[in-house]
């Protein structure tokens, strides 16, 4: 581990605090926990000060394994949601922090869960709360040289497990046998898990999530695969859709104007640029078309630790506790045509992971897009 | 779809509504949509009136999937996030309910979720807000006929995911292909998909949530398979522990004794019991055998739509959102086994699916309990 690493991160989080009126930060999530320490997992918390000292609570099973893994000035092990409870209560009093505000993670948190987070035997009463979401997102949002690689190492393993599934594909399968071949695959390469995979075929390729279903695909149906491997943390997503045997013209051609509108808009992704402008770039070209009523959810968005993450269009940022994003640094890692085009009979989409570079941008998933196999 | 079922379900939801004084739901958990209307996605809401009355809002692509497969009285597209809102919105109108109670699943919802269904463009300002989860659970609790066939389909893929994982063991392999073996095989066998697998090995077996990684399993190492196949919207929970090689005393030992705890506990599951007297029987006599430090998490919890679900033990109840289970019922069905050993070295942990029958035990999961193999 690149102690160093963590300590800079924890460094720009500090003054993040100091700007946003944040004595202390109360994390849960998996994806910020190994961003700050090295190490995410469930059942687990991490108090991190306006100092940079880091305090971790995790499952007692779990402390040496941590140790091995995370960046942290204490650790304790719990017995029991109770035993969570005190571990926190007694790192508040340890750092002395007995009023003031504590960032909590608003879009992870369940309501219970933020019940046990600031229940009275946890949280000083003095103590409020607020949500440490955008914080997070800023110090995220740029990935560093290693990032990168990493993420080009989760891209070549997405681009394997599209190439088996679509590999795969004859009338007869299931969709989830399809996704079946692409995860096998995926974890054959080196992931070591992935996110929920998306495989929809025929009449369900039109909804907005489809996931698998043992729904037999048939000669001259779309098919619509999604796909996020995880390779050592970091995740890739790759979206294509393919004919099962000769696809119709209706079909070609509505992927034909899917496809130009997202690597049109791919080729505006460089520094500097707005994420509200590539979506709006996005939209037009599918508006002109005729599809402006056949589109669905945000046709960008940010991809690192989690295949789903900041940053987003201005409208959907606002919904998932997002700030506005600035013009995007390089560096950004967004995935590209993930809003679909949705003509009622059935849906097409092609989504890709590019790096925002600072002249132009870096395409990570190169598997072919192109609907007949 | 069995209509009836549904009206059923909606009829006793009702009288539960009544008695816990709440004049509406507000659902967005897919496991209870699903439970209550047949159908259950993500983006999505369903309102329930105390008269049974079913308003679905869903994602504008999704409308004739969702027509397909869910009962329903009302429903409408959204467009976006804002769409959402004054879908919920235009319900509570339609419906005339602009006091009293609604219920939400604060065991699901996020703080920003949450943020979204009170929105003040979304519920009428003086509509209070109850979380409605020990409802939801008390509706699902008991499994009827149809359900338990389903749960015996899921455990059958269940089965055969194990036998594929064991079978596929050697040293060298990564912890993320064994988990690979299994998924893939329950997706020929009929599973549509499947929540996340558990596969950790060597001293990685000790910890709680051992997610797979790509540590390189060795001769002599223990590995840990949790898998949970989704068969036609139902669950099953299986878990085992196998050694790659010859186990050595100390392994054997732990293992024994593990199976023989779970083995008694489950002996004892019947109609009428106590599911806090299960909790008691199993860490008796883990606690004699000298393991009483080594536990950590429920033994006991319900498998259903879910394949972690209430019941749960009290103490683990109370910080799930859940009230104290009642003696069960027959038909409730179980996971017996979750709690595992953990010795510092390594873990060991072997888990079920039972039903809970009117005169003893029901196994759904039957994959051979062998340490050796």
């Amino acid at each position: 581990m690149n102690y160093n690493i963590y300590k800079e991160r924890l460094k720009k989080c500090s003054s993040l605090m100091k700007k946003e009126g944040l004595d202390v930060l109360l994390l849960a999530k998996p994806a910020n926990m190994f961003y700050l320490t090295g190490d995410g997992r469930l059942c687990s918390f991490a108090m991190i000060t306006q100092n940079g000292e880091v305090a971790l609570g995790v499952p007692k099973t779990d402390i040496e394994d941590v140790k091995e893994l995370a960046v942290f000035d204490h650790i304790m092990g719990f017995e029991n949601e109770v035993g969570m409870i005190h571990s926190i209560a007694h790192y508040f009093k340890d750092f002395e922090i007995d009023k003031g505000t504590a960032g909590l993670e608003y879009t992870f948190l369940t309501q219970l869960m933020m019940g046990m987070l600031t229940h009275p035997h946890a949280k000083p009463k003095e103590i409020s709360v607020k949500d440490c979401t955008p914080i997070m997102s800023e110090l995220r949002l740029v990935k560093d040289e290693e990032e990168i690689q990493l993420m080009k190492d989760a891209a070549a393993v997405g681009d394997a497990g599209m190439k088996a599934a679509v590999e795969s594909l004859k009338s007869g399968m299931t969709e989830s046998t399809v996704a079946g071949e692409a995860e096998y695959a995926m974890r054959e390469l080196g992931a070591e898990d992935f996110w929920r995979s998306y495989v929809c075929s025929g009449p369900r390729t039109n909804i907005a999530h489809g996931h698998p279903s043992n729904r037999k695909i048939q000669t001259g149906d779309l098919v619509m695969i999604d796909i996020h491997p995880i390779v050592n943390g970091y995740s890739a997503d790759i979206c294509r859709t393919v004919c099962v045997g000769k696809p119709d013209k209706e079909q070609q051609k509505a992927y034909d104007i899917y496809l130009d509108a997202q690597q049109e808009t791919i080729k505006k992704v460089k520094s500097g640029v707005e994420i509200g402008d590539l979506e709006k770039a996005m939209h037009i070209i599918l508006q002109d078309a005729g599809h402006g009523e056949h589109i669905f959810g945000p046709p960008i968005h940010g991809v690192g630790i989690e295949f789903e993450e900041a940053p987003l269009p201005p409208g959907h940022a606002f919904f998932h506790g997002e700030k506005e994003a600035p013009p995007l640094p390089a560096n950004v890692v967004l995935a590209v045509g993930n809003c679909g085009l949705y003509t009622g009979k059935f849906g097409v989409r092609v989504e890709d992971t590019v790096v925002v570079g600072k002249d132009g941008p870096e395409i990570l998933t190169t598997y072919k897009r192109k609907l007949e196999i």
